[in-house]
Formats: C-alpha cells, sequence, structure tokens
C-alpha cells in the first residue's frame, strides 16, 4: 500500500505557545519518512502523532536557526535508543556543517544508528530513489536557507479495458509494465497500448525565506506545498525585513506555480486567529487550503485523474 | 516576600512519555531561580508552567546525558531572545565542558544574555550569595554526575513578646538585626535577648547515581530532597546496573538523612502506577512524599518552628 501523507509534529516560528510546538513535519512517501526541520521538542511530538524513530529514513533542514533544527539531538539519539537499522541520510545546509555536527554529537551517548551526512551546497537534486528526486533550491533569509522539492517520475496508468481487449490478465500486467512490452499469443503488445500517462506526485517544503524565483521552482506544479506564512499582509514590510512570507504571498505563490493543496505553517505567535491566514491565502489562491495544526496528519492529494 | 518552590517542568528519564516529559525543575529561592537539569523541550515546559525565562539566573546540570541537558540550546537562546539582562550562571560538571561549549552554541543566535560559566570539578562549595551556599557532590553514575545541595545560613527569628518587653519597636527591629546590639534608652539590648535561633532552609537536588555516600551527604537535614527514584525495588539489579536508585532507596535515604519532604521524580516508562513509588518510599520513610508529576508546583516546608 502505499501511503502518503504530510504529519504535522509542530507549526510555531521561534517561539514555542501553549497550543504549537516549534517546528517538526513527517512525510510519508510509501517507504520513505522525510522529517522537515525538527524544532525542540520533536522527539515527544513524534509519540504524541504516533510517528516511531523507525520511521525515519531521511532528515532534511532548510537552515540553522533554534526553532528549525534544535529538535535534531533528541531525534539523532532516539534513533540510537530505538536501534534503528536502516541507514538515515541527512541533509542541510553545507554552511552549517559545524552546526550539524554540535547538534549530532550534542552530549555522549551510545551510538547505534548509522546517519549518513550529505550536505547541500548548490540547487539542484540531492538525492534519488524509488521515491523519486529530491531538489534543493537556494532561497533569501537572514542565513543560508534551502528549500526542498521531491518529484516522482512521470509513469503510465493501466487502463483495465484495454488491458482486457488486450487479454492481458494476472502477473502478465506487471510483466509489461516492467519490459515495456509483451508477446499475448503471438501478438506484440506495448505498453502504450493499454496505459495513459500518469504524472508524478510532487511535494515542496519552502521556510524560511522572503519571496523569491526559487519558491516559485520549489512550488511549480506540486500537489502539496508547506509554505511557511510567519506574517499576515498587514506585515508585509516586517516579513520582508525579517526574511519571512506572508499568507498572501504563499497565496500567490501558490496560485501561479498551479500548486493543488496550500499546507500554510511557522505562524508568529503574534496572531491569535489562524482563520485570517486562510482567509488572506483564499483570496489570490482557489485551490485546497489548510492552516497546519500541531498533530494534523494531512494526506497528500490523490493522483489527478 | 519570599517565595520558595519547587516547579516541576518534566520528570521522565531517558525518553518523553505523553505525561511526562524529560527532566527539568526550577527551584524558585526568593530573588533566584535555579534551573536543574533541563532535558528537551524545556523551554516550552517553562510556558505551560508559568516560568519566564527572566526568572532563570542560574543553571545546573548534575550531568551530560540527553534527558538532563538538551534543553539548554533552546533556555540559552530564549534567555537571549526575551533580553534577559541579569548575569546567568551555569554549573556541570567540568569533564564536560566540550558538551556545554556545544549545547550552548548550537545554532546560530544573536547573543544578548551574559551567562557565565563555573564548571564543578571536585567536592564543595559552587556558589554563594544571599540564598546560602550551593554545594555539590561526585554521585556514582555510568558518567561523572555532581548532586546539588543549597544551604541557607542559619539565623535567628525575633520573638514579638520579647522584642516588646525590651521595647523595640519599628525600624529599630531591623537596626537591632543589622548591627547586632541596640541601644535603647540608654540600654543595651543585644539581639540574642530578643531572638532564638532559626535554622536555615535546606534543599538537594539528587540525579543521577547509584545509592552511594555523597547521596546521604547531600541529602542530610534539608527541607525538600528532590531524588531521581526511576526504578522500584523489584528492579534493584537493572538500577545498580544502570547506575539509578529505586524509590526504596531513596525513602530510606531519606529517613536516615533527616529529610522533611521527600519529591521522587525521573521514573522509568516501564511503570504506569505512579502510585507504586509512593508505596514503596513510604514503607521505610516517615515524611512528606511527593511522587513528581509535570507541572507540579510544591512548596518548600515551611521553616521548622
Amino acid at each position: 500500500m502505499s501511503l502518503r501523507e504530510l504529519v504535522v509534529l509542530g507549526t510555531a516560528s521561534q517561539v514555542p505557545t501553549r497550543q504549537r510546538n516549534h517546528n517538526g513535519y513527517l512525510l510519508r512517501w510509501d517507504g520513505e519518512g522525510i522529517l522537515f526541520d525538527p524544532g525542540e521538542g520533536t522527539q515527544r511530538q513524534m509519540l504524541m502523532a504516533g510517528v516511531a524513530a523507525n520511521d525515519i529514513t531521511r532528515i532534511c533542514l532548510t537552515h540553522f536557526h533554534g526553532d528549525h533544527c534544535l529538535g535534531v539531538p533528541g531525534v539523532v539519539q532516539r534513533l540510537s535508543l530505538d536501534g534503528v537499522r536502516h541507514r538515515v541520510f541527512a541533509h542541510y545546509p553545507a554552511s552549517g556543517r559545524q552546526y550539524f555536527d554540535r547538534l549530532r554529537h550534542a552530549c555522549p551517548f551510545h551510538e547505534v544508528a548509522e546517519i549518513h551526512e550529505e550536505p547541500v551546497d548548490r540547487d539542484g537534486p540531492v538525492a534519488a530513489g524509488a521515491f523519486g528526486v529530491l531538489e534543493a533550491r537556494r532561497l533569501d533569509h537572514t542565513m543560508e536557507a534551502f528549500g526542498y522539492r521531491l518529484v516522482e517520475p512521470d509513469g503510465r496508468r493501466m487502463v483495465p479495458e484495454r488491458l482486457d481487449a488486450f487479454g492481458v490478465t494476472g502477473p502478465a500486467v506487471g510483466e509489461l509494465q516492467r519490459n515495456g512490452v509483451l508477446d499475448v499469443d503471438g501478438r506484440t503488445v506495448r505498453v502504450e497500448d493499454v496505459s495513459v500517462p500518469r504524472r508524478g506526485q510532487r511535494f515542496a517544503f519552502v521556510m524560511d525565506t522572503r519571496l523569491c524565483d526559487a519558491v516559485h521552482e520549489l512550488a511549480e506544479g506540486v500537489d502539496m506545498l508547506v509554505i511557511e506564512a510567519t506574517f499576515l499582509a498587514e506585515d508585509t514590510s516586517l516579513a520582508t525585513e525579517y526574511g519571512h512570507m506572508t499568507a498572501a504571498q504563499a497565496g500567490r505563490v501558490a496560485q501561479e506555480s498551479g500548486v493543488r493543496q496550500l499546507v500554510l505553517t511557522h505562524f508568529s505567535q503574534r496572531y491569535d486567529e489562524p482563520a485570517r491566514f486562510h482567509a488572506e491565502a483564499a483570496e489570490v489562491f482557489d485551490g485546497d487550503i489548510v492552516v497546519a495544526e500541531d498533530l494534523m496528519r494531512i494526506p497528500v492529494p490523490k493522483r489527478r485523474p
């Protein structure tokens, strides 16, 4: 079974509140579990959300401000305490390598789990696998920051009526998918004969940043865009000064980039009505909008029909 | 007004649970706020418990296992974010200086608050001030660990009836306390004439450790003993193997050391009935016993009459 969902572990910027822990997001993507920007307290939020250390296959940090990385020591130590046996990859801006080192070795523990660091120092692909390609783009924040984008390759969807018409049934369907061609009673069936193009799913994670070209590049055509909306439009000048975005800007990016679902998060504690973020983005974006709350599970939208 | 209380921020050993965050304890002692062993998530627990960064005057770490120190980065950064203007002292085992350095500088932040490190490398006094004397004793754990003990100097309690009899009233009372003698209508009144000895209050914080002499030395005659009771007596061999104590051992120490109030904490998540810790200690200790829960506020027992 393929399971693709975002588990929200925390949604506060800068300081936690009673309702919102510091950042933390686990993207479940079939067998992958990508932990983005674990802030302090992520270890306990994982417990609250039903996420096990063993679910994590990859850690991606956008940058090294505390609300995006101080959960790393707890997560790293928990991977070992729980005896996780698979290799866990870690991606972060290469300019912060010394900080990752401090976080990873913050205090003594019995190191069992294997963490393989692959720092990011340029735009482009970061990793590739059965999940597709993980890419990074440099953002525009007060320190070096990278956003991430996950792109599943386009494929083809089998059409049951055509399979029937060509007499392809049972294990032969898989064989045709793997080989591209199949001999059926002496006749060659090509995969194109029985299927239609299927667009791969796409996901993007964007924070912290001012509005810039990279935000659009990351967001282009994704099914789910998780993006910081620290401020409301009334505080656009503050957002720009501190290197952040507004809900209105996030909404415009989503609209211009053909995003299907917009997940707003990383809220300043100065606002006490989450509905305002939704309202502001909805003025410019006509797709699905979610104002993230801690411990939400948000399914990645089903494939386009 | 003198306010002396323990604010419990977290009570779990090793891993957090739904009910228990990792360790963290703020001792309010008149103008001092001593933060002991902040584990991951302490910053948010402070919010939940009504503790401000500005309340912290001193940070004391017993040792550098993650559940006792991974809250340091968040607390240190919060002191600066909130613009705390008083100097904050930090005490920790000197052998872990490199770890404190990593925790203190875990990632970039705008450093405003002044933290003054005074690492502990031997038994004896660590600091002295209006609060009394803060002492440390080396414990017996799987890594170097120190317990702490706060001793207020003994003083004298004024007896209103005697003050009346000697004609000492109003501001003259304070003058007599400060100077030790006072001239009243040509007659010399000594402070001993109008007061009785008053024992200073004492507090001890003991974790993580096997039962050893230092535990008794720290606990001797304290009004409040906060002590780890990771295990129950049925698991005494595990406790010894992992360098911990049982509730029964904590109770015996309290009884033998003339402790008034015993606060048990740092529980293994293997037990789901906190009442068992209470019952076990109560078999051997006839003073007040509190099984710590997160966000409890426990007043330091009033002075002995």
